[in-house]
């Protein structure tokens, strides 16, 4: 991907230098002179008064009024200066197999813009392509500009350090290749671990500090919130629920071993079993017509892989007591019956304490889960970046409930 | 247990208010002035004096020089007070089915007493006039007085709220015991979590951030250790990896339900695997002797225990990828083949990445495990109580290195 022609013009770069600490102290203290931001980041005068015309003039910042009305003594009002709303970005890019989500939170957290591109099994260069032409009609459509980015997060769709084919990297490539663009952090991660995340800051009635979530799609993948934090694991590759063995001697998986969860629980394994038990089935749509229609045999392929799933949901509650259980991808949106089966295993697998019918719930989300957990990483883990404590377990809550607001305009 | 005669007279109260805020500053900076004391704490010089001529006649601080040698100008040079390096403790109480086990560090995070007492199958007032006996033991065996007591961490056979039978409530209990004893916060958790803890913080080369124990005893249970940090779960019930159904239609458990990795993988379900095959084993010594002489059967039953455990452990470890699993408790004392057992079913379960030899250990720790995890516990807890940030993942793991002095005497 190193070498692949890079998309120019879309936007100014910011470097997060003096500017970064500024627009921080404007976003943390709202409005402010001058002379008080001066004294906040411990810039001179002189040097401020440059910085904050460069911001000014590329809109990152504006005058909101002056100091008049709390001034005390002599001397002219100072203006005061703030975040324009539309103004420090975050940028949430979610790159699946077919199609890229972006979505891009503003200053105050609000996601003002979003979108997807399909570009069906395209290589990495057209993907790339194809997610700068969207910024760009994004930018036209929703007027955003990214004068003051704070940050690019990144979901892809495989987990570092697997999913590459010998010699590619295609992380590393893509966290350059936007570093260099924007010249801002990067941060990336899994996209399903990333949905994950959304899913927990999301959950109606609050963000949930323990959580489980799993895809069903054209594979199996998962995710877990513990302690209010996404989990990595110790070599970046937490959550690859389907590749617990589920079946013994089952079917082989592309992973090489047998009877992995995705075997028996990923749509085209559905429909593989549907097929070999008779029934024409061959896509997405027939499966949703069959399971509206209660065919007894889907019904049972279902359950089968309800039951699977099941299986392997208890062994992680068991271990981990969440407080939710999300199951999502296209499985779940055309046979949401598959939802009870799950809770219907779990009430036999787990203590009655567990209360597995209310554990249990289908994704609070749509396709732009990935692109708002990016944006929820990359806010995480830019108090990181620009030397904040790592929020501590209460603060994680508190702040992550600030992105109960982030939903798609 | 309420109305039962508490125990007097073992240590005097410390109550943390301003004692508790003076003797953090001492902690944190060292040896300080009374007028420095009086700045950090912003007491007035005669509460101070009060104060601090109480603490240096119970001991928990002692005058160690005068600030002549940094004194600039006139009058008289003041004395410089500083921790009793004895004092300041840390207790850590675990209390088992069989035994109690204490530990005490002291203002260092040193382990200054360590010691336990067997009181069989005893109810809960024997096994607290068992440990408030222990404690006075230790304090004359070793001149450990209590006299700065930052806390009470307590180790339980179980997990709140389970185990208890109905109307009990021992966990309260036991906290309204010790807090109305030493006048400290207390901490309680169940003793197997609070192993996996010690074991995630003892681990030799470093502490581990992420860390999966499971204990073969009587029962099965587990511990889990996410980003530096002891997992609770949402309802205070994670870790119940003995419950995991490890066998479809299996023997009945104690908890009602078939098949759990108890009834498979515990000392008792394995003596009774052995006896059901026809090998005469009735005691975990009869275990050990048959393990030692590679005894075909109860190989064979062993090495289906450890499929058993495994797979189970097989499916965590692609939820969580952990850096090291600990497999601890008796069954692996009297048979550390078994160790190899769960090695070798973990390598068909998991990807080769996950290199299931390095992953799988025996305990680093001894019967002190969960004493030793609960004054960790307290010492993480503490931070927060006194009004610190909670740590952050790096400091948690900087901080906790800090115990890897903490070593029984």
């Amino acid at each position: 991907m190193r070498g692949v022609p890079r998309p120019h013009g879309v936007h100014a770069l910011v470097r997060r230098t003096h500017e970064g600490r500024i627009l921080e102290a404007l976003r943390e203290r709202g409005p402010l002179s001058r002379g008080q931001i001066a004294r906040k980041v411990g810039l001179s005068r002189t040097t401020l008064s440059e910085i904050t015309s460069s911001l000014l003039a590329r809109g990152a910042i504006v005058v909101v009024d002056t100091d008049a009305a709390e001034r005390r003594g002599s001397g002219r009002p100072a203006e005061r200066l703030a975040l324009d709303p539309r103004s420090g970005q975050f940028l949430g890019i979610d790159f699946g197999h077919r199609r890229v989500h972006i979505s891009v939170a503003d200053a105050a957290h609000e996601i003002v813009a979003s979108g997807a591109h399909r570009y069906g099994d395209a290589d990495w260069t057209e993907r790339l392509k194809g997610a700068f032409g969207l910024l760009d009609r994004l930018g036209r459509e929703t007027g955003v500009h990214f004068a003051a980015l704070q940050g690019v997060g990144i979901g892809i769709p495989f987990s570092t350090p697997y999913g590459a084919s010998p010699g590619e990297d295609p992380a590393s490539d893509l966290r350059a290749t936007f570093e260099d663009h924007f010249g801002t952090p990067v941060v990336i991660d899994n996209n399903t671990r990333l949905a994950a995340l959304a899913e927990a800051i999301e959950m109606p009635g609050g963000a949930a500090r323990d959580l489980v979530y799993v895809r069903l799609s054209d594979g199996v993948g998962g995710g877990l919130v513990v302690g209010g934090r996404l989990v990595s694991g110790a070599n970046g590759v937490a959550g690859e629920l389907g590749h617990v063995r589920a079946v013994p001697d089952g079917r082989r998986c592309r992973c090489g071993r047998r009877g992995c969860l995705e075997t028996v629980a990923s749509v085209p394994a559905i429909v593989a079993e549907c097929r070999a038990r008779g029934v024409a089935v061959t896509s997405l749509a027939d499966l949703e017509s069959a399971t509206w229609l209660w065919h007894p045999v889907v019904d049972d392929v279902l359950r089968d892989a309800a039951g699977a799933l099941g299986r392997v949901l208890a062994a992680v509650t068991l271990a981990l007591n969440p407080a939710r259980i999300v199951v999502g991808g296209e499985l779940v949106r055309v046979a949401p019956v598959f939802l009870r089966h799950v809770v219907a295993t779990l009430r036999r697998e787990l203590f009655t304490t567990h209360d597995a019918t209310s554990l249990v719930r289908g994704p609070s989300l749509g396709d732009d889960d990935g692109s708002l957990g990016a944006i929820a990483a990359l806010y995480h883990q830019s108090l990181l970046i620009v030397g904040y404590q790592e929020p501590s377990t209460t603060a994680a809550v508190s702040r992550t409930r600030s992105f109960a607001r982030m939903r798609p305009t």
